[in-house]
């Protein structure tokens, strides 16, 4: 019985940012139509300096895959203490006809990519199909990812992006116009920036809320990622007050998305959350219906996103003899 | 960054019944020294004629490591529809002090060898000294294991085996007799069998009452480790009335061991639960006190043997030069 292994390497390799936003969709789709099984995820901490270590576990129906993710992250003294990085990820995937161990991949890279990919499905589903100005509210990986994914499914004209800290934004800057030739205009404010925001794109660490309601323009689409745990927040919970309110799982949102601040401050009921954005994509509930309206997707992040993410790369590397077999049980 | 691979007959080679014993009781002293967080596990069930895969995880403080044993079980068709055994396993051990993925082994073995240590490690702390006689109850694979771990830890006179089934039951005597030299009465009655038991042995599928009361001897200890869900059951739970009652997590098998069905008819409460077998292997609470005293241990099955069993079976391997590097995150 074989087992294919594959490293980071061969990971990065295997998929395009455009596969990944195609899955994803697929994902939110199957998670909205009852086919999949997420367990709640298994989580571990430590005492600092070390971080923490999650186990994320997803079935899908549609493509009769079971993942299992571990990822750790927050443990800063990896790199000079222990040559290694400061969080890393694996994924096994199984084939659930049988539980067979088919695959052991590298999983750093696929939180990033599917995470980048969930905010461009929400701009098809959700942004003016004449927006082209994006605000980004963070400036690290994450919000790199996400450029990296929007401009698969828009032409981006400028980015106004924000960051406390000076260096890093001018990082941001250089590495942006090198990569994908977008002109990125350093903000004086986060005011400044989501002031000109067709899409305001939130990745920070989510240590408060950032934006403030009135900022915001009308017809703005927000992707609020940096929310996954009770105790972020980026977002001034009044902007949920008009807001259509779409999340990746209602579940998972409301109990520890940006979702969560809004619900428990009494400025909105669970009945004002329009939709899952698998019901959008599924065309059981409307997207934007008017140029004026303020969408926000939160992005609480899924099991089932991984899911068919890695099982996609494993596809790709059957289907181009990558990667290492090995037999954990000779036949 | 270099993980090592083990497979299944890598790892059959690198641990001894001796050495399981050993680290299952390590494993048993430190889940009752609080240095061990066992996070509740996570089941996938399918419908017939698939089973079911579930994902335990552990962390041990003592050894700094963090396992995950993933294990399936009940695809009768695995083997001759897809020529895959009909349940696997799989582990990943993670070095706690940076979350890096040190080892994926083979979890076949795993699960069967720390079973069988726990009977064996019960009956050193509990059964008499001069015993020498165990009724097996149940002849499979679990049954087996039972007597390769026992026979390391005091002198087998007799094994009074019984099944349902009169061909299992001859091919366990065959084996038995064959691989270990101890006799093996085959039983013409349940009772037959426990009352000839210094030690009884219960290693069925728990489809109900299956031990009386009456047939059970003063100075008999039990081992019941066929009962690690709801639902199942081998002992009639009047057993438990004036035992002492061991248990290797009282939290899970108050839950879903064979404690259940006493605590359930009132013939026990949570207080007649004399001691995690941690308790007793540390000195905390006695062991056996009197030569007539019936004892009973319930062994539900817990993360942190799997963990310091595949840990030792780890360390081994480095040791010894055996198993397969692989480079997930090339340095």
């Amino acid at each position: 019985m074989k087992t294919l292994l594959l490293n980071k390497e061969n990971v990065g390799s295997l998929i395009s940012m455009k596969e990944v936003i195609g899955t994803v969709e697929q994902a939110y789709k199957a998670f909205s139509s009852g086919q999949v099984i997420q367990p709640a995820y298994t989580c571990l901490h430590f005492p600092p300096p070390r971080g923490e270590i999650d186990f994320k576990i997803g079935y899908c129906e549609a493509n009769e895959i079971i993942s299992m993710k571990t990822s750790s992250g927050g443990f800063p003294n990896n790199p000079t203490e222990h040559g290694v990085p400061s969080g890393m990820g694996t994924i096994l995937l199984f084939d659930a006809r049988t539980c067979a161990l088919i695959c052991v991949m590298d999983g750093s890279l696929v939180t990033g990519l599917r995470t980048g990919a969930a905010g461009a499905v929400s701009v098809k589903a959700l942004a003016r199909k004449d927006a082209k100005t994006i605000a980004s509210i963070g400036t690290g990986n994450q919000a790199r990812m996400q450029i990296r994914a929007i401009r698969e499914v828009m032409t981006i004209d400028t980015i106004h992006a924000w960051s406390p800290h000076p260096q890093t934004l001018a990082q941001y800057k250089a590495d942006i116009e090198r990569e994908f030739g977008i002109p990125v205009v350093m903000a004086r404010s986060k005011q400044d920036a989501v002031e000109q925001a067709d899409i305001l794109v939130t990745t920070t660490r989510g240590k408060g809320s950032l934006v403030e309601a009135a900022w915001v323009r009308p017809g703005t689409h927000i992707v609020a990622i940096g929310t996954d745990t009770q105790g972020k927040q980026e977002l001034e919970p009044e902007i949920f007050r008009n807001a259509k309110i779409v999340n990746d799982s209602i579940a998972q949102c409301v109990e520890k998305g940006e979702t969560w601040h809004p619900l428990h401050k009494n400025i909105i009921s669970k009945h004002d959350i329009h939709a899952e954005i698998g019901e959008v994509l599924l065309g059981k509930k409307p997207g934007r219906e008017s140029d004026d309206e303020i969408t926000i997707f939160d992005s609480t992040g899924m099991a089932i996103q991984d899911n068919t993410t890695s099982h996609l790369i494993y596809r790709n590397a059957m289907a181009s003899n990558t990667g290492t077999a090995f037999e954990f049980i000779q036949s």
